[in-house]
């Protein structure tokens, strides 16, 4: 654009056919509510355009532990994931959940092809390295492969990704599905105009956890910084806001946090929480 | 080709550019020993060109179906597939079983992609309607869906393929293995020459049951006859030959039946019992 003192300012645009493209959470307290879930898929399978769907397995995978017998070890509030977890949560997340799912959406007419990061090669990981405590099978991702989930995509598959990854040894790795969304989003930023929403059973982050409707409606640094330190932002919601301002600075557009039930506004931007860097 | 008689024969070849592809059903006997699994995937990473690997479950659903305290039913030797069997087969082939060999053939650089029938849209099927039993939840296969199939193997991608199909209704439905694989190697023949290799942890087709080394080479329709009437052919073994006489029928070039540990040799036809048209 010129200026009146003659000098040309370059302006970067997003090129104008930047394809845009929806990549969803559910978090597990829909999942384990199958009139939720059922009243979710609905929702998703009228979103428009391009989508993913990442899920996590709520208190199926507990459960289904406690049924076996296998006792689940915690360590500092975090579940430690020893080979007969692997095993539960490989069965529920990547078997049950994901393909019950995914038959879900095939009668709601939207193509879902149901995988976990092994499928595809489409997300490496390693086993989790830390000084003092094994968790165990837990897996850090490493890499997406851009190109494999833009092919599946541009054959007209809507994926639906259950939060398991693999280490290119031959071993599966449970990884936090809130981190896989992440990972997949910014990853996808170099083709696609992408939106990330974390849905879930509240309407948004919550300024009193006991109400529903004190939806902060935007966070940015400034606030995030004060919410935090007053202790308004419940703990559970710092990693998923973390990783919520690391999706903007890795060239997410929108990042948006809200009801399962609404996802459509969540992605208008008419509901929910919104991330914002600045 | 004109003949001397002046008239013109029409002689029907397949093109010359038809692309072989390998349709390989694994049984449960070598899914259930970890050694044998292990060994049977590096020969199948070995085999060249395009391949499909069909999985069945073995004994590690009724083991988990023990495990859980969920009863089996079974009417005429066949299991009834409920609604707590339907969960546990979907856990252990769609999950458990299908994205372990996933990730070990990712290791040996096969770019597997671990699906079932509802995936992509695969394979619908319907509930089995029986004039007198109520199988449960399992399903009869209507549908291939054999754009997509290529389309996945374009992408340079292995499928691996769990007995699970769908309704298009949200149903998810048990479906036998050997029948999966004869759909999905029967309806591709439109596309590809295909081989359909049955292979189990026997060297063949055995003539004395008791007898790894009694191994009929060919089975063709004549002494197919006479190897039932005579009981030489175990009862067992009859659905998987009717199955390999069908899909010789409707168009798969070759059905081999043998050693999962001899997949190279049982492809090239210097092992296991050969089906034959005639």
């Amino acid at each position: 654009m010129g200026g009146t003192s003659g000098i040309v300012h370059l302006v970067k645009f997003k090129p104008i056919s930047v394809e845009k493209i929806s990549i969803i959470k559910i978090g597990g307290n829909i999942i384990d509510n199958e009139v939720h879930l059922a009243s979710f898929l609905s929702a998703y399978a009228a979103v428009e355009g391009k989508k993913i769907l990442i899920h996590g397995g709520g208190k199926l995978a507990t459960k289904m532990a406690a049924d076996l017998n296998i006792p689940q070890q915690m360590v500092a509030g975090r579940r430690i994931t020893d080979a007969a977890t692997l095993k539960i949560v490989t069965m529920v997340y990547a078997g049950y959940i994901n393909k019950n799912i995914v038959a879900a959406l095939q009668s709601k007419n939207v193509n879902a092809l149901g995988i976990c990061g092994a499928d595809a090669n489409i997300i490496k990981a390693h086993k989790r390295l830390h000084a003092t405590t094994d968790y165990g099978f837990v897996g850090d991702i490493d890499a997406v492969d851009v190109t494999k989930i833009v092919q599946l995509l541009d054959a007209g598959l809507s994926l639906v990704v259950a939060p398991i990854t693999h280490d290119s040894a031959g071993q599966l790795l449970n990884t936090n599905a809130d981190t896989m969304a992440q990972a997949i989003a910014t990853a996808i930023t170099t083709v696609y105009e992408v939106s990330l929403v974390y849905s879930f059973e509240k309407k948004g982050v919550l300024s009193d956890i006991n109400n529903n409707e004190s939806v902060i409606s935007v966070i940015h640094p400034e606030n995030y910084s004060a919410l935090k330190a007053s202790g308004q932002v419940n703990e559970g919601m710092i990693p998923k806001l973390d990783n919520a301002f690391e999706a903007l600075e890795k060239g997410v557009t929108r990042v948006v946090i809200g009801d399962a039930l609404e996802i459509d506004q969540l992605i208008a931007g008419k509901a929910g929480t919104t991330i914002q860097k600045n």
